[in-house]
C-alpha cells in the first residue's frame, strides 16, 4: 500500500477542500465550501441510485442487524446526506430492525474529524451504531456475510501501488505502452481484489453502489470532457519545471500519480458470466452508467466572469490531491523550504495559467455508477 | 457529556502517557514509557481473568461472529497484549469463527492514535476485523446481542457530567454532605446505564471483564493507600493558591474532578437480585475483587534512591489526566498565557514538594475487578 500522501489526496477530492491549503477555515456541521459541492454533487446524484438498490433488497423481510458501509469515507462529510436518506429508509421499511453504520478508509485516514462530522447526525434513525474501520477496501473489511449495503465514491481508483513510474506523463490517462500495460494490468488485480473482497463480506441478496472514476464510451475522464486536459496541464508545467532544469529527469519522472481510471468494460469484465471471478463468487452487475457531474468552479466562472477568482478557487481542490504525490517525487536531498517553493511555484504557475486564459479550464467528474448484487 | 478534557484525561491514565507533557516522546509499536507501565500492568494483570472467562464461554460451542470490545480503549496501547492474548485463545479454541474487535472511546479520543497504535498487529490472528467507535460507554456502542466479551480498565470512573463543585476538594474522595450524595448519586445513575447498555450489547452467556478504579475494603483508593494522600494535595496546592490570591475562590470550587470510585457495594448493587435493575435484565456478579498495583514511580525511587528524578518522573502522569480540568477551572478572562503560567506553577510545586519529601508520595492503582455474566 502507498503511504498516506496518495490516498489522503485522493479522499480528499472527494471529502475535504482544497481549504487546507488555500487558508479557507472548513466549518463543521455541514457546511463545506465549493471545493466538495462537485463531490457532494456525485453522491446526491447517486442517492436515487442507493434508494432503488435498498427498496429492491426490501430489508423488511429480513431480520436482524442492517449493516451498511461507506468505504473510502474520508471525513465522512460529503456522503452524511446520502448515508442519513438511506438508513431513513431502512428505518422506515423494518422499524425493527438494528442498524450498523460502518465508515471505512484506509489506515493514514483522519479518523477524528470522520467521527466528529457524523457527530450525532444518524442518532434520530434510532437503534442505529456507528464504527470506522481503518482498512483499505482491497482486503477485506467486514466479517464474511454481514454486509447488506456496501458504498463507495471517487475513491476506488487510487491503486494500492504505482506499479511504475509513467516516463512521459503523470497520469495513467497519458501513458502509452508497457506503462499503460502495467497501469491497467494493477488496477485489474486491484478491481478483482476489491470485489472478491466485497463478495465475502455481502449477505445473500446484499447491494453495492459504487460511483467509481472512469473512462466514459465517448473517452472522457475527470477533468477532460473537450476543452483543456487537466492531465496535460500539469504535465505540461511539470515538464516545463524539468526543461528550465527546475527539476531533474528522476524527480519529472516519479511524479505519476497511482491512480487509474477503468472503462466500463473494465467494471464490467470480472462480473461476467460464466467466468469471471467476480461473478464466480456470486456477484452481479445490475446496473452499470456513466455520468458528468460539471466542475463547480467552471459553471461558477460562467456566472460571476472573474478569471482570477475562478483559477484562485480552482487551483486549491486540484492542490488538495495532487500535492502530496509532487512532494513526494521531489529529491529526498532538496530542502522541506526548496521543496514547499518548488510546489508553491508549480500551482502558482497553473493559477496564472488559468487566469490569463480560463475557457476550458475545469474538472468535471465522469463517473461510473454501478450497482452490484450478492446472490 | 463532559468535552474533551475530562475523559481525554481519563484515557491519558490508562492508555497514553506523562511524555505528552514532559517532552518525551512515545514510540509506537508497542514501546511506552513508565508513565504506562502502571496502566498496562493493571491490564496484564487482568488478562487471567479474562482468559478464564473466555474459557468459560467456550467459543467453540458456538457459530457466527465472536466479537470483543475494549471500552474506553484511548489509544489502545496498554490492552493491545491483552487483546492479542484473548483472541489468539478464542481463535485456538474456535478456528472457524471470524472474529470482530471493537475498540470504544468517547468522541473526542485520538482515533488516529489508536488506528496506528493497534497497527497490523492483530492480523496473524486472522479472519479478523478491527472497528472504532466513538460512542460513550453510558450509552448502547454496539448492535443488540452482539458482544461476546466486554472489557473495559481504568475509565469508568469518569462520570458522564459533573453534578456539583465540589466546595472544599477537587475529587469525590474529599467530598462531604450534599457534594458527596450528589457525586455518588451521579455515579449511581451513570453505572446503572453501563450496565443497561450492555446488558443489550451483550450475547446470553457473554462476558464483561471491568477493571475499575474504586474504593477497597479498607478505604483505599487511587494515590491513596497509606502514605501521602494524592488528592489531598492536589487540594493543598489549589488551596494554597486561593489563600495567596493566585486564583480567586470560583477558581478554586470549579476545580472538581468529574470522577468517582465506587465501592465494592455500589458496584454490586444493581447486580443483586432480584430486585437489582442489571440483574433484572439478566446481569451476573461472576465475580468481585479488589486488587492494588503500585505506583512504578515510587516502585522506581526505592531503587535509584534520586527525589529529583522521581519528582521529575512523577509530575507528569498526574498531569496528564488532571491539567485539562485545571484549564478549564481557571477565568474565561484569563488570558492563555497566565493560565498556562497557572498551571506550570502548580505542577512546579507539587514537583518541588515532592522532591524536597518523597517519601509516601506516589500513585498506587486501587482497582475493582468484576466478571460479569449475561444470562
Amino acid at each position: 500500500m502507498l503511504g498516506a500522501s496518495a490516498r489522503t489526496g485522493g479522499t480528499m477530492t472527494r471529502g475535504k477542500d482544497g481549504a487546507m491549503t488555500s487558508g479557507t477555515a472548513m466549518k463543521g456541521g455541514g457546511y463545506y465550501s465549493l471545493a466538495t459541492v462537485g463531490a457532494k454533487h456525485v453522491i446526491d446524484g447517486a442517492t436515487p441510485l442507493v434508494l432503488e438498490a435498498l427498496a429492491a433488497m426490501a430489508p423488511e423481510r429480513a431480520k436482524g442487524l442492517f449493516t451498511m458501509a461507506d468505504m473510502g469515507c474520508a471525513d465522512g462529510g460529503t456522503s452524511l446526506a446520502m448515508v442519513e436518506a438511506s438508513l431513513r429508509a431502512v428505518r422506515k421499511a423494518a422499524p425493527e430492525r438494528p442498524i450498523a453504520m460502518v465508515y471505512t478508509d484506509q489506515p493514514t485516514n483522519d479518523y477524528n474529524a470522520l467521527f466528529q462530522n457524523v457527530g450525532t447526525r444518524l442518532e434520530a434513525i434510532g437503534n442505529l451504531t456507528v464504527f470506522a474501520s481503518a482498512t483499505s477496501f482491497y482486503r477485506q473489511i467486514l466479517p464474511p456475510g454481514s454486509l447488506d449495503l456496501g458504498f463507495s465514491a471517487t475513491a476506488m481508483h487510487w491503486l494500492a501501488k504505482k506499479p511504475c513510474d509513467i516516463p512521459d506523463h503523470v497520469q495513467a490517462v497519458g501513458a502509452r505502452g508497457a506503462a499503460l500495460e502495467a497501469f491497467a494490468a494493477e488496477a485489474r488485480t486491484g478491481w478483482g481484489a476489491i470485489l472478491a473482497s466485497r463478495a465475502i463480506e455481502l449477505k445473500r441478496g446484499g447491494r453495492l453502489v459504487l460511483v467509481n472514476f472512469c473512462k466514459d464510451e465517448a473517452g472522457n475522464y475527470l477533468g477532460w470532457t473537450g476543452g483543456v486536459s487537466m492531465f496535460d496541464t500539469f504535465n505540461r508545467i511539470w515538464r516545463d519545471f524539468l526543461a528550465e532544469g527546475a527539476i531533474t529527469a528522476d524527480e519529472y519522472t516519479r511524479m505519476t500519480l497511482p491512480q487509474y481510471y477503468n472503462t466500463l468494460e473494465e467494471f464490467s469484465r470480472p462480473l461476467k458470466g460464466p467466468d469471471g471471478p467476480a461473478y464466480g463468487a456470486g456477484l452481479r452487475l445490475e446496473h452499470i452508467e456513466t455520468r458528468i457531474v460539471p466542475c463547480p468552479f467552471a459553471a461558477d466562472f460562467k456566472h460571476h466572469g472573474d478569471r482570477a477568482r475562478f483559477a484562485s478557487a480552482y487551483i486549491p481542490t486540484l492542490r488538495s490531491w495532487t500535492e502530496s504525490t509532487f512532494h513526494g517525487a521531489l529529491d529526498a536531498d532538496r530542502s522541506e523550504l526548496e521543496r514547499r517553493a518548488l510546489i508553491e511555484r508549480y500551482y502558482g504557475t497553473y493559477e496564472a495559467l488559468v487566469a490569463a486564459q480560463p475557457e476550458g479550464h475545469g474538472m468535471d467528474y465522469v463517473h461510473a455508477y454501478m450497482v452490484i448484487r450478492k446472490d
